[in-house]
């Protein structure tokens, strides 16, 4: 039998690190080594999480976890992750990053969008940034994988076919996410009160992601790409909707549309395309690692329009970090994610 | 003291219905003669809507009610409100539609889409549609007001000031709306477990508001225009939040954009131009007659992005019915309409 | 014409004390005078709540707005409000106090249950603690009202009429409260993510309001009445719905017991005894100043079990504040709470 | 390698059904040979529930399977299970009903609750009504199971333990369930602006599981139990709380009564048994087949609170029903049930 992966997580309390410990438990080829809190060392995470009581009752420790893993997932605010990526570099343990901290090529952009600095830039050239479906041929050996944000996600599955046709700066993306994008930090716009019955855009034009999600696009393309980015909070627990708007630069209708995504992504077991007629619908992805695409085509305006959707916390977080992981050690990549989406 | 107009409600127990009933109720000018309803005639309408017991115990009636009123407000599916236009024009009772019936100039277009044909299409010249902020002064002494969509209301408000502006087809209008605008019929998508926790877009730019929408803009701007127009179902009881993105034609900053509405609308009580740097969010207009707009500029691709929320049931239908009443018997345009948005 | 009242608010900027200014605003006979609050003093108290932009864009003030007033309303965390009284009493100015400071006549249970004691007992003797069905005959010109708490008004008056037949120590009260009963202050259980789709009780039997409760159930029976009290954190903005249990004295059947609460509630208002067979919802009241209430009776056990339900921020605070305001200046009892609960 | 038991479903696309689906494709010994449904025969069952998509597209059969399966679930509306149930019996094919015909002893009390009477009456003695906690000692080789309601699943997991001491006619229980419970089939109730920020009981002390609760009551004490019983709906998708109110028989405290409770369920890994001063919540076992346990004691009227939460779909149905199944087939109890509450 195969030796287990001795994983850690460096931020197992927030959202997305509290995700990883939960799909990690049952993944069958991974050990849980140890869980790092820095707000919550000492006590057990079940403590912090009572949904996990008597299934994981581990002890959170302080920042010192790496030389005991394989792999390392930091889960960590913008600007921490440097510092535990140099550590498992000496020590030859891989790290998959889920904050920024490796997903921007340009340390300008990062500075500008984030206020810090890289520290130690020759780091990041040992990173890949890597959504599987997009990226995964460009992974060799890289010891650190930048995990993706969650709206760049949902935003380049559902455009990635067909960006090579979008004329430029037609892209406007209308995304929606549920709360817990937010994190777990308490904040007046998450106070229940505030967002229930409510609903409202939200750094529009002006959100972090957008640096992350032109990339990605302008690679794909093979130029700059330029996109309008709104997104907005959504009264729900977890999930993403992009509504995504383009002009394409040639003659085409729904069908041809739709066959070019189902083509580009026939191999792809997380990725459905939807057929003609029907519509992304966020219920359909929850507590799993989908990403459901619909195609549509405004023929008055020549306009196509594609919705993607994913649960912002599994495709969007923690379980394409562990798509990654499987990458990284050669496993079946839907190694440990196989849930089925509950139809409630 | 005044004699108060006398108010009769035809389909009064849809969702606008008995809306319309909750705000006349307390209209100082009003008093409700009759309200009919053909589902429930003879019951009383708070065995039907229990809210109102002890407040309004009205029975309801059969649909013979034209002639003990002043004007009636028609609260039908499509293709109904006809007939009752053409009685209440014999007995010389002002009528106002909330349906669709008297919304399309063209019976082409109103054919095309709602599947049925105008029967009398002579009536129709007699009819004005009115969004009281754009269209008041077309207001003569018409005897039929076609009382907006939600949706194009909250479009129309969120665009008048700018459509001059506006680049041919770059429209792109991403709307949000709560479930009670789906009315109050049982449905799949409306069962409580299919659209809690969920969010889909729905006849993605194949909705019927669209030629109503483009109708209301191409006047505006002496020109055709064309949108796309995705609306979303969105998990809230009220409110339509519109996103709407257009690029300009000329160079703008967003001080100068938000300046063109604060102008526009200086003298409107029910529509609040927000400042720079806030957001427009339904929380706050809901329960009111209130459109709240708030104003972003995105200089990386030039283009205009415009919040734009309502409550549906309140300006979207029997707030801005009774606005429209005030109109057609020159009472002040917001009496019983002072509703203050409530904070949660 | 009536002079109006001049009334100020301390503590303007909580749940109840914005719910109170969005009622005065619309009261006949009130000039909102001053509002103050201590964490945004120099604020608008439109930039606190943006629903209220362009209607009320008072300058939120220090607490020195006594000697202004004809009457003030405290809204404040326990403890802070006695001071005021004092000032109040000295100024021969009226208050009524939201908070829990005015509502235990034992100075020992208060010191017990909220861990401070009274400094100035003898202020407490002008005080009346009125739910005006139940008490407004005890009121003659006290200067200070102690303004029941939410629970406690539920639950007074589902049991109001049938305390007398209830036996010693049957006495189960579950109920459930709307997340703004936990207020404005930021806290993990009212976190979005944290309090949507969950459900759960809290201070099970060791809530603050037991003891109020008792004191005015006892009060109207004459005897020491003790009760089990767990309330939940229900997930909706607003309501509260009381489930009361009881076994009889004496043989009884439900329409007995609904010709009971029938007569007791006869010529009030703002109570409505639902026919048998109904259910009180939270959705039929909420918005407004009723209470509804459902009789029930379970043959099998020989339980009574009353349904109790109001809108815990109208009826169950701002709401019956301005019912008790109305009480102390003589005008109609219902005098600007005539809201219409909505259907949806 | 153990051949895979071949499994079907009667009744797979009503809720309980579909969530048998989603456990049982993962199950590692089940096969699922063949899905019937009658509303839906010829379709696939991912375009009823497009969630499945591309993981089940099971074609939709008519209830023609037994033959080809070695235990056959039946999820359908009440008195619809006994013929099938007379095909297994002649078939040696074992069933388990999820629906209500084998779960009373009385055919008289079935009668009475629902309408209908035992067409088979000798059937019934083959059928072992089971609660694997409380009645896994009672199988021996039937080859009937009549899987228990939702309800009273989590009221007998939280009474098992005490109910030898709590005085007759003492036992309230006071249980919310979310808006699953009520099924697929549309209704007012469950249209999402009716119960949508609102919160009501139904079928007070008339719910047709009341006599299944004292049935298993009854049994576990050795005398006749009289339970009251009110349900509610609580706008949530999932999860069922009962507050459960009782005296007892002798002094006791909180320590002594948590005690017995731990002692009772040490044994068990699906129900957890919290610690004194912790809160049971649904949010901590929806999706998921634990039975969360909070004890609480009123000193001040002597009376136990136990707060029994369970996932409604899962323990309440779908995942019990397979622990059951685990049983019959003597695989571990929890093969195919380690799912992992979420933290959201």
């Amino acid at each position: 039998m195969m030796k287990k992966i001795k994983v850690g997580i460096i931020g197992a309390t927030g959202y997305a690190g509290v995700e990883l410990v939960r799909l990690l438990l049952l993944h069958p080829c991974v050990e849980l080594t140890a869980l790092s809190s820095v707000s919550y060392e000492g006590k057990k995470i079940s403590q912090v999480y009572p949904n996990l009581k008597d299934i994981c009752d581990e002890v959170l420790q302080n920042e010192d976890i790496i030389d005991k893993c394989d792999v390392v997932f930091t889960s960590l605010p913008h600007g921490l992750s440097e510092k535990f990526a140099a550590k498992c570099l000496a020590n030859g343990v891989k790290m998959i990053d889920l904050g920024a901290d490796f997903r921007l090529d340009s340390a300008e952009e990062y500075s500008k969008w984030y206020g810090k600095k890289y520290e130690e830039e020759d780091i990041h050239s040992q990173a890949l940034y890597c959504i599987p479906e997009l990226h995964r041929k460009q992974y060799i050996s890289q010891p650190i994988i930048g995990n993706p944000g969650c709206y760049p996600t949902s935003i380049a599955l559902g455009l990635a076919p067909a960006i090579g046709l979008a004329i430029d700066n037609t892209v406007v993306i209308d995304s929606k996410s549920g709360v817990t994008g937010a994190g777990r930090g308490l904040a007046d716009n998450t106070h229940y009160p505030n967002c229930n019955e409510a609903f409202s855009p939200y750094k529009v034009a002006a959100h972090r992601h957008t640096p992350e999600i032109e990339q990605t696009l302008s690679k794909l393309k093979g130029k700059k790409v330029n996109v309008t980015f709104v997104p907005h909070l959504l009264p729900v627990n977890r999930g993403i909707v992009s509504t995504i708007y383009f002009n394409v630069d040639r003659p085409i209708n729904a069908e041809e549309l739709r066959e070019l995504y189902a083509t580009y992504y026939k191999d792809e077991k997380f990725v459905r395309v939807l057929e003609l007629g029907e519509v992304a619908n966020l219920r359909n992805v929850k507590y799993s690692n989908y990403c459901d695409i619909s195609i549509h085509y405004d023929e008055h305006t020549q306009r196509a329009i594609i919705v993607s959707t994913i649960d912002n916390m599994v495709k969007g977080a923690a379980g394409q970090a562990i798509q990654n992981m499987n990458i990284m050690f050669k496993l079946d990549e839907d190694s440990g994610l196989n849930y089925i989406p509950p139809s409630f």
